[in-house]
């Protein structure tokens, strides 16, 4: 993927490689971390969750946190998401590690979905 | 974006990281190119368009394809996309260069979707 490509986009349709690397801001606008990455439904190619990386430092003790896509809004002005959440919300919220054998299952999902109060997907 | 994000995946959900650099095939088993990127909605977080990169040598002469996701069919044996179409339709197809100053609008969608017999995003 070259630097250019990620240059596409327009007012409705945004490339994934533009999502990952952009910031999330709660409404207090402090930085809480950087999207990684997006998990989409197989099936229907739909976002459902944005993988936000949180803490650490070059990658040594970083988290993921997952992020139900619904709790994201995008802020032309910020340049970045806001979610409706608070350091401590976040702190307590599941999460997996860089290094950790960590396998996406329902059961996992559900727990995310409920901790942000978000409709589940599964 | 570590190599360990990407092993994230499950039968029903795929990182996005993972789809950037899947193998595009057609129906005959031919290599048709690679998905270098995804096109989101971004009010729905729906994927509308894999970026496909075809031809083209250390990115100099390289093409990009825009697919309607619907064309797209996961083959878990080819580890792979399958598409059903032959190289002479894609060649003729709309497609913008590396180095092209390309800005995405909704006629340029619509000749896409029209071109591919899809059903329009736009």
């Amino acid at each position: 993927m070259t630097p250019e490509t990620t240059k596409i986009t327009s007012s409705s349709l945004i490339a994934a490689e533009r999502v990952e690397g952009t910031s999330v801001y709660n409404l207090a606008g402090e930085k809480l971390g950087t999207v990684e990455d997006i998990m989409l439904d197989k099936v229907s190619g739909k976002a459902i969750y944005a993988v936000m990386s949180f803490g650490g430092f070059l990658g040594i003790g970083e988290k993921y946190h997952p992020l139900p896509w619904s709790t994201l809004k995008y802020d032309e002005a910020k340049g970045g998401y806001v979610v409706n959440l608070d350091k401590k919300k976040l702190e307590s919220a599941p999460t997996y590690g860089v290094d950790d054998d960590f396998h996406w299952t329902p059961e996992y999902g559900r727990r995310v979905d409920k901790y942000y109060d978000a409709p589940t997907f599964w």
